[in-house]
């Protein structure tokens, strides 16, 4: 059992078989079969089905032994007490990995727990390691391989989500995906009998996809040993974890969902800044720390210069900052004396820097390449400028439907004037993060469905965008705290 | 000074005049404008501009004197220096009251406040109540009347904002359009001169329009006056308050922005524990809290009952819960028997219950009905059942995209149902909360954009459906906190 587990084979396999492909819509032979094809899954299928002859257009086959190619990836959605049988196939035939949705094992009773352990000694006799029992599924869109209940489409991004809750996993990831934040590799753990979170930590430390880990954790069976693993990993990459069951009713209710033991929240916490685990204190701020933690620089100190369309979020974002323990140094002379060549008189010639409304362009970029560039802040949070296209649109539409005709044509240019300058913005943010090695974090109160995350996938840094001031002030603060943590590791 | 102002012609006047009405885009003048008439205003609209004869396809007058019939609400958007005159005028013609979106005033120089001291003198002389200055419009969607820089269309609803922002204001109301919130008042209080915090709230508590008020706060002036009458105001209708400068970094932002005096988070909190004002922590929770306190019931105690797609979900749930001092109380073997009916014998026969994924719509109705009626709780949260159309849509799509034509049929069904289904589920919710006075949240992590208040405007209760468990769960706990504040006051 000390053996490294294969992984890979699970995550990046060249072929799958599903074992239940169904052509019947709901059953999970269906809904993860259909996902993996319609995903565009590159590697070769073999649904696994001795009544129908095709399912979803694909010629079947009555079992594994009767593919005729080697199959890497065996996906199990069959009732309970016909996994055994399935995993002694496997290792006739050399199957490297499975991957077991059934459900009916550990999770329901004794009867169940013993056919679950019959499992793992078939795994391991058979030398291959399976997700589950009780998954709902996995996917990695570097492989394009969509194998769950969720059909979101995902962009392909640094972060990897281990989920010990199916239908959590799978609901975080359709967020994810309406959000626009990429999340590479997904894997809903389900009972863990065989994986565990020690061995996904393992893999994916070292999978080159992956950049940012992160886990809905609900307990841990050798607490130490993860606990270890956690320590030396996080120093690699940054784990973040959204912990079920830290409280007493929390606990509760996990134990009655996975059997995991309660916790105490405190305990937890304090668990995460000794091993430089990144704690997310609810589950909108899991996704928002994922973006910005695999997509912008760890700033170096808990110094902040912020830029603000207008006042009222400047206070607002500066009483979060002391919340959460960041600095706004006030403006020296020599920043004030450039921001005042490009602001009207009245401005408040401080941090954060109030733009007073105005729409000339030149003082957005102005002020915000100055505090980027200036030596005395850390990061730089810049409040309104993105998402002002949705609100100009909105005068436009007024515009045209009251206005003379006459005006119809300039109104009518206004729109990719700006939509122009908001593209120009988002790559200037990310030339400024690249120059400065700073992170800049751009937050609009309007709607921003699907671009919390923006750029080129091939740059080094992508920008993130927040719906409000106080998730950008809480995932810099988490990720000043993770930089601390790497620094007293190197001393 | 002590007679109340006028604010009825401010905010439902039967006529609008908008001095420096232009036909500029982007000027002020002509973005309030155009707003007020695409806005489908139905009173009056008189644009005042010497130079142009018609101002969006409106005949326009010289000044407001050559108006020939009654104006009521004067709005100004011409420079700093102008208005006094035109206040002299509106005392001449008698006009009702005014809206100064022009800046200039205290918010710049000494110069400005003497200006602004002017026009309180002209306006206690011309015995009309004013706006402003500085402000960034007004709206009452009562009236589909919209002078506002957003241009965001909101349904008409009981939540009145007063902002001591304008740009925060607008910032706020544009999402709340997105979110479906229905702000029915708004107003950007500028700089105050003449009009109050104190003075929107006399009003507010009386307009019958109102049912919920929320405040955007940096600072009063008389703070001992807003407290009694924030106390006084509390028992009649919940009061939420997001303070900006609550913080010394905040204080500091604040003193920059509108001149507001720094202030202590720990002592804001408690003031509004002592008056019954609802706190709000950031500015999410500022919008969350009003959908919550103006479309559902408050809770009568702190015990709540949940049903879950999922274990993870309830597990976060009762996270939260623990984290806010709600209890969850364990399923009693009576409503067990009940829902032993409906769900797989391998359901965890707890509160929360799991109803493990299961699609049979009977299991979710029969679950949330019993935790509806159930005497020992007192709020109810329902995870994942609204929500599922999003994730059941995409599962359609790949059947579609994946399977033989002869399936087509039965797939092209399922989302109509599905649709079907979900309206039904928002009507039960509602139904429910009627029939049992009980506060009762859905909460599911797909996107709900413009969904977070659903139901029919004449019925006694909305439902309100946040996308994460610990925004429905902080709602309830500020609900119950405020419906313990109006129970002292009873006694």
């Amino acid at each position: 059992m000390t053996t490294k587990k294969d992984l890979k084979s699970i995550f990046y396999p060249k072929s799958v078989a599903m074992v239940g492909a169904s052509n019947t819509f709901g059953k999970w032979g269906n809904i993860t079969y259909t996902n993996l094809i319609a995903g565009g899954y590159k590697g070769k299928i073999y649904p696994i089905n001795p009544k129908d002859e095709y399912v979803a257009k694909i010629k079947s086959y009555p079992s594994l032994k009767d593919v005729p190619e080697p199959i890497d990836l065996v996906v199990i959605a069959t009732p309970a007490n016909t996994v055994a049988d399935i995993f002694k196939e496997m290792k006739e035939i050399g199957c490297k990995g499975a991957v077991v949705i059934s459900s009916g094992f550990s999770e329901v009773n004794e009867e169940g727990k013993k056919l679950e352990d019959e499992l793992i000694k078939l795994a391991e006799d058979g030398g291959f390691a399976f997700v589950g029992p009780n998954t709902m599924g996995i996917s990695n869109t570097h492989n394009d391989m969509y194998i769950t209940a969720v059909h979101a489409r995902l962009k392909k991004g640094g972060v990897s989500l281990i989920a010990q809750s199916g239908n959590l996993g799978n609901q975080l990831i359709s967020w994810a995906a309406a959000e626009g934040i990429a999340v590479g590799i997904f894997c809903g753990s389900g009972n863990e009998a065989h994986i565990s979170c020690e061995d996904y930590l393992d893999f994916l430390v070292e999978d080159e996809n992956t950049n940012t880990i992160l886990f809905y954790m609900e307990g841990v069976k050798d607490g130490r040993k993860f606990l270890e693993k956690a320590a030396e990993s996080a120093t690699k990459k940054p784990i973040i974890i959204l912990k079920g069951g830290k409280t007493e009713l929390g606990g509760r209710a996990a134990k009655s969902h996975t059997g995991a033991m309660a916790g105490n929240a405190a305990m937890y916490k304090a668990m995460c800044a000794q091993t430089g685990l990144v704690w997310a204190s609810t589950s909108p701020e899991l996704l928002n720390l994922s973006a910005a933690f695999s997509n912008i620089p760890l700033p170096k100190g808990n110094r902040v210069g912020i830029t603000t369309l207008g006042g009222g979020w400047g206070v607002v974002t500066s009483d979060a900052c002391s919340d959460y323990g960041l600095e706004i140094p006030p403006l020296p002379k020599s920043i004030v004396d450039v921001i005042d060549k490009v602001l009207p008189p009245y401005w408040n010639r401080n941090n954060p820097v109030d733009l007073v409304g105005t729409t000339d362009t030149t003082a957005h970029l102005t002020a915000l390449e100055e505090m980027a560039k200036w030596k005395d802040v850390d990061a730089v949070i810049t409040l309104g400028v993105l998402g002002r296209s949705k609100l100009i649109q909105d005068m436009v539409t007024s515009g045209l439907k009251t206005m003379d005709e006459s005006y119809h044509d300039f109104l009518n240019m206004v729109m990719p004037q700006i939509t122009e300058y908001e593209e120009y913005y988002r790559k200037f943010i990310i030339e400024l993060m690249t120059k400065y090695e700073k992170p800049i974090i751009a937050v609009s109160l309007t709607e921003i469905s699907g671009k919390t995350v923006f750029g080129d996938c091939k740059a080094k840094y992508k920008g993130v965008h927040y719906q409000n001031p106080e998730q950008a002030v809480m995932v810099l603060a988490k990720m000043y705290q993770y930089y601390k943590f790497l620094q007293d590791k190197k001393r």
